[in-house]
């Protein structure tokens, strides 16, 4: 450990500035505005996984952002471990909500605000930075890959036909993660399993025209009305999903698990208190920490319809729309609860309007069990750096690709975060705590030394 | 009636011209980017003003945009009308609905599309029009009065200051205005009464900012699903407004003006094929017609919260928002209506989320009683030049200033619009039909010759 924490110390500034660098670039998937800087992006991580010491750096073309690969393989004998990340980001909007510009990374109280500090840069770069430690002073203790795409953010739609392509390039003994949250420095955690992912558009339409609300308001049906009365009926007095056959799949967790899952510390006020409000609200029996774990949601994620600019305009709008998810716990699956959905929302239209549902990208839940030899190397690299075991969690995210592995190449996912849920991901004033990006530098190369060691 | 057609005749291109020229101005009160192109709109219908002959014409200067002011005083001892319009114009977006720019007037089949050319730029320069008509035939029969303000599409918010410091420049005995509707040229119709109106902007407010919808969905509550179910719960079942009290100041119509009031044509197949609805939606016990005219309403005029751009995010939104309009009937007032509003709407937001209701302008319901010498002048004009009595209707839109003019000037308003139900107001591809233009042209000076007559 004592190598580790001295290659660190002595490379901090440095280890920051690269980082920085990576954070200037508003790699922004969402957006086609910004290609040129997507694709640079892409060219610095390839730089730098070169510098590092990776043999057969590549950007891989795709249909859509490119995918970066890169290698170094010490002993065909020994395990491989496979690491995905990405570099493209979330939109920063809305703008005026920012301290700062969210493509100029600033450390205010030891944090680093930039969009992309924690989703994913901060955690993918510990990953290049932890490969060139171990490069630079022990050496590796198991072959490394890795692979770090250019579209998560836009749903990974490239990505299953590179790995299915690519099976022997990819073949590995585990796949590592860093994307997700740990409950704090001080009480450590592993991501044990995400929820899985459904989001559609819907879009319900009235007139063939927006209307003069005064010429014609109470004699045709208002798009925005009848979408507020269908988004209403989705969840029953005790927050229940109401579309039929939703819960069928679930399987609920046994007393002994909810147990362990709520011995995770929760400070209910605080909870409330940092987002200012003064109750919490969700599905009737359960704890937060379930609601967000182990529980499935619908959430609408966006509402528009008629006129939404300054001032008044009285028009009664031709068309309304929104864009719903939801989040889905095993054994759920995304196509058949998207289907489910489609069907129970087409028939909730009344006569008077006409409804339309598209499917977005979706994603399955996944759980990776504790007991297997992937797990119990984070836990012991872990358990090393922080002086203390991490709680096993489950998170309410999803990353549907984590799915794809196991169905592709076969692999488990070890999803080893170092982000803070306050970290502000998908909003202004996104976050990553400076002590953490250094510690994942250092807890990653105990990752890589246990895993070899387990696997003998 | 044979000197009026010959003229219009003689001069129908020029009047064309002119109006083009008019439409031409994007005159948008409600976006501050038009300003210089509203004032050249003043400055144009002044001049128009002038050239027609009228006296003392000014461009008065209130707070927000002028109001045009010009009279022709051919004898104290007559009676006088006051016209009223409006030379400023709805906001032209969505532009690319529209099949030929807003603001460039393009004829097809025999209608002028434009944004304004119904409301009210086409209905108001008739006016002018028929001014410079009987000072070029048989003269003036009344003393008339112009005054045309530049912001009734943001609620002529100045308009009752300049009134009420105005009033003996503007003393007369009738107002008339054109910028509402009738059936159609083989059935000409009088608006005997408008609805009043109540606008009002909500938001409802969650956590105190977006939240990642994975990490923190089903804990707290959202505030776009809020919003739906509070939109969802202002109508029941059978489309009746749900806010106690709203109805209380509801004058009922007697059977007998209800069987007048149904008399007009309405084809309901026509109706629902030129908005491609295949049902109609309403307050249940009441037609089309009365739902549109003599009953109350409530409108969500747009809504929005959330993620709406192109693509998904994965967001819970802190905030979502919407404007929401209620048309009022005699004898509902509009703060009164405001304040049932805001305080029902409070008291239905739950635990978790905070509500704010903001009021912008609104405007009281109106009827012309058909009794009166300014309805009967109209009614006989109309019976002239159309060869058929008008139809009395009540209309479904709101002119809020017909109260302040009764008010403060203590005058009746006749409502003699030439405009149609299918001219898209407040809409795309708004257009006015040259016919209506040239008939009104023709029947206006026949109210000034009648009111003249039914005065003595």
């Amino acid at each position: 450990m004592s190598h580790i924490k001295d290659y660190v110390e002595a490379n901090k500034q440095r280890f920051l500035d690269e980082l920085f660098e990576l954070l200037r670039f508003p790699s922004v998937s969402a957006d086609a505005k910004y290609k040129d800087d997507v694709l640079k992006t892409a060219d610095y991580i390839a730089e730098k996984l070169r510098s590092a010491g990776a043999d057969n750096v590549e950007v891989c073309a795709t249909a859509g952002y490119p995918i970066v690969y890169g290698e170094k393989i010490i002993d065909p004998t020994k395990p491989t471990v496979l690491v995905y990340g990405h570099y493209d980001v979330q939109p920063p909007e809305p703008l005026e909500l920012w301290h700062t510009p969210p493509f100029e990374p600033t450390v205010r109280d030891g944090k680093i605000f930039a969009r992309g500090a924690c989703d994913d840069k901060g955690q993918m770069y510990m990953h290049v930075k932890a490969f060139e430690l171990m490069q630079e002073t022990d050496g590796l203790p198991c072959n490394i890959k890795f692979m770090i795409e250019g579209e998560e953010e836009v749903g990974s739609a490239h990505l299953d036909t590179f790995v299915k392509a690519n099976k022997e390039r990819l073949a590995a003994d585990v796949v590592l993660i860093s994307d997700t949250a740990m409950i704090s420095l001080e009480h450590p955690s592993l991501e044990t399993g995400l929820r899985g992912l459904s989001y559609v558009e819907v879009e319900v339409t009235g007139p063939n025209r927006d209307l003069h609300s005064g010429v014609y308001g109470g004699a045709v049906a208002n798009p925005a009305t009848i979408l507020a009365k269908m988004i209403a009926s989705l969840h029953d007095e005790n927050n229940r999903i109401t579309i039929p056959g939703f819960y069928d799949d679930v399987v609920e967790l046994s007393a002994a698990e909810r147990e362990a899952l709520n011995k995770a510390p929760f400070d209910e006020e605080a909870y409330k208190a940092d987002l200012e409000v003064n109750a919490l609200w969700g599905e009737k029996g359960y704890t937060t920490i379930e609601r967000t774990g182990v529980r499935p949601t619908l959430e609408v994620n966006g509402i528009w319809g008629g006129y939404i600019g300054e001032g008044a305009k009285t028009v009664l709008p031709a068309k309304a729309h929104a864009k719903i998810s939801m989040r889905l716990v095993p054994n759920q699956h995304s196509n058949t609860i998207t289907q489910l959905f489609q069907k129970h929302f087409e028939q909730l239209a009344p006569e008077g309007v006409r409804v339309k549902v598209t499917p977005h990208h979706g994603g399955e839940p996944a759980v990776t069990p504790t007991d297997s030899v992937a797990y119990k190397a984070a836990e012991r690299a872990i358990t090393e750096a922080f002086g203390k075991a991490p709680i096993p969690t489950r998170g309410g995210g999803s990353i549907p690709i984590v799915a794809l592995f196991e169905e592709e190449l076969g692999l488990k996912t070890v999803l080893m975060g170092f982000g803070l849920d306050s970290d502000n991901l998908h909003s202004p004033n996104e976050k990553y705590d400076i002590a953490n990006y250094y510690k994942g530098i250092e807890t990653i190369p105990l990752f890589h030394k246990y895993f070899a060691e387990l696997s003998q």
